[in-house]
């Protein structure tokens, strides 16, 4: 694994789940490997958890974090090939991630889909042009089309809170006013995928993840059903794919209440919009993990960063 | 003291004084107490000593200090409860505080008052939420109707400057083109309280603080008479507290000047604009005690960071 | 030198070039120097570069870097002399100045030129106020006549690339479609002048720097001539100094291309636009040196803040 951008970078994801762990144990065990070492975080969007769980990531293996609002702090970044440069954008890519290589050890990037351009991030222009350009490793903290970050901790909190071999676990699309991207969406989707889990999703109709993600995984359009028995319920909301970047319905339907999911315990990445994606008795309930599942982003990216530094940088 | 969000929080200020002046003289002594520790600043409002001396604190106890602009680097925030979250907040405070604390072992916030909302101002409702919601000790960096860092070292300044035992120091209200918070005439308020000085206020009609929070503290309209024989003359302006949140008065009848307080020492917590709130050559001469003033903020927050540490975070 | 804000604090040029050598060879050695060392970073325009070289040098050294974004983080800063603030700015550089020096140990400032005021920008207005009231070192990470940490890098990056005695450097006006400053140019050749190269300016007719800058370089209005036998070509676009501030032209026909440079090796001291100020194949192919410049910006500052570090502060 030279960099970190996808779901299947994780070779077995028993194994990470369980060297996360360890490191939620003993956090600071290896706080010399990255002694002198430095972590470029560049954000083109933002961010609360990924920026401080990243950062706290790289102080526990003695790291130096340095961040970066790309849009606020610098200039806008062209990305496109051949471009005559007249416009807005002031720096190409091909500099941009080659001189940030000059001074940082490994670079984390967040970069959003736009909704709007279904190929460039259909394409991870942005992901893929750091790979292309940047000669240190690249650490996704977000991009158009997965949050492997975020997938990873899922995994962790998931195996640290099941109470049988293969639980049944529950994607549902939830409700929400703004267009949202997949990329939480599908992340959760490969990791679930590569576990030993009872896994479907459930989603209105018109609101069916890229097919090339679910592939296989049972989509019920009726929320009902697919909550039944449900061990882990996992809530998100995702703008239309195939209607791409467009919200098809916002009434509350399908809002996740402690009726629908019984015992079931509740997951969400976060940020989650109260009583719109789920009711306040959910998230102020028992059953809620989403703050355990917050701090295991930590050890997530932890993980990551030390294979990374193993690896040599 | 498990958090520090109030003046109130100090059981005894002459000791803390001198704990503080310790610290100046020596202030890389508990290098090592804070090591591995992070402390989270989350600024809601602009800041520029506030930023430098408490990360600056931080750093002489060997914290790593981690800063987030929250407007800028996030997304709005809700405080209020059992809203149903489909406008411009994406995140609650309830999530929010309790992630933060997942990551830093210190929260350290700045929300300053609305100057709109009275009772949300008076209830503290931010600063009360992060009490409420965050599991890690919260230190006040500026909250609506308190700024007891400042106080703090306030304390500090006027214990290093005094020539006699008991000095004369007069809060005034100084004029300003626009409504600014009463947050740092409260906590001056409440620390001369605590002290061993012959303390007066003087301010315009229309002026007068919270009475909650001046009390039998003496309160002059005329500033001339309540200047006499001062020690220490602290300006600072504030907007109304009782037509609240207004500007009443612009002219400059009450900038101070040389003339005006003699050989009394000067005082202000900064910014402040020269020649509408004080005369250059106040600034400028020998009384102003304003950049010594500055540069105790560090040893205020370095004294509440230790004493939050030493008990164990 | 107690700051540096100018090539000319450089005393030699060629001892300075071989000590940033020996760093670039082991930037580490000197990690005990700048402990518990507090470097303030005040950005009031934006950075990639010299942010990140600058953090990474200090973090070389030893020294925490604090950054502030002046304007986003804090508040319009007044430089006028006797002002009465009653406008948009809250705080005087006297103060401010005065301030940050309490808590940093070095200041590194970046201010732009304003391009509109040609007098406040010659009279480099925020620069020498920092000097004049801070009570620290001062470095200058580009003000509004100059970027000596650039210039500097430049003669690393030139001396590590000649191949013979006293190689040609030609200094080429390029074109942009937005107003630039002079900084950069007005560094590289107050840093030419101290080399021992042939050195040339290349501009069209109204493009020439200020002569008290250029003295006896000679300037051509010719390109082609300008640079026949180059060694090493250096693109820089800048604005009108005589029509001050002014864009005269943006046509191409200065745009830099592999036929005009022939083996000439490339230099920019980025951002820069593609197709605009030089050829992609120019930047993508094997003579441009704009990458390895780019780090060697880390060296420069490196230099820079050991030898403030090694007076004592």
């Amino acid at each position: 694994m030279k960099n970190y951008t996808h779901i299947n970078d994780i070779d077995n994801i028993n194994s990470w789940i369980e060297e996360a762990k360890a490191i939620k144990k003993n956090p600071l065990k290896d706080i010399k490997l990255g002694e002198n070492k430095t972590l470029g975080l560049l954000f083109f969007n933002s961010s609360l958890r990924t920026r401080l769980s990243t950062q706290k990531a790289a102080l526990n293996l003695g790291m130096n974090p340095i961040v970066m609002n790309v849009s606020g702090d610098a200039w806008g970044i062209e990305f496109g090939d051949g471009t005559l440069m007249n416009g807005s954008t002031a720096e190409h890519i091909k500099e941009a991630a080659a001189v940030v290589s000059q001074y940082c050890d490994v670079i984390a990037i967040r970069a959003f889909a736009t909704l709007t351009d279904k190929e460039k991030d259909e394409n991870e222009v942005v992901l893929k042009s750091f790979l292309k350009f940047a000669s240190v490793p690249i650490v996704n903290m977000e991009s158009a089309t997965g949050h492997p970050l975020q997938g990873f901790t899922d995994a962790i909190t998931i195996s640290e809170n099941a109470t049988k071999k293969k639980p049944k676990v529950v994607l549902t699309w939830a409700p929400h006013i703004k267009a949202l991207p997949h990329a939480v969406g599908n992340s959760f989707v490969q990791t679930m995928q590569k576990m030993n889990v009872e896994f479907v999703i459930t989603n209105p109709k018109g609101y069916n993840l890229n097919p090339e993600i679910t592939k296989n995984t049972p989509i019920y359009h009726n929320q009902e059903d697919a909550l039944k028995n449900a061990d882990f319920v996992y809530a998100k909301n995702w703008s239309s794919y195939e209607d791409y970047g467009k919200v098809l319905k916002t009434d509350l339907d399908w809002t996740i209440t402690n009726k629908k999911i019984g015992d079931a315990k509740f997951m969400h990445c976060l940020p989650v919009r109260r009583n719109v994606v789920v009711a306040d008795e959910v998230l102020d309930g028992e059953n809620s993990l989403v703050i355990e599942q917050s701090n295991n982003r930590t050890f997530a990216a932890q993980l990551v960063l030390k294979k990374i530094l193993k690896q040599g940088v």
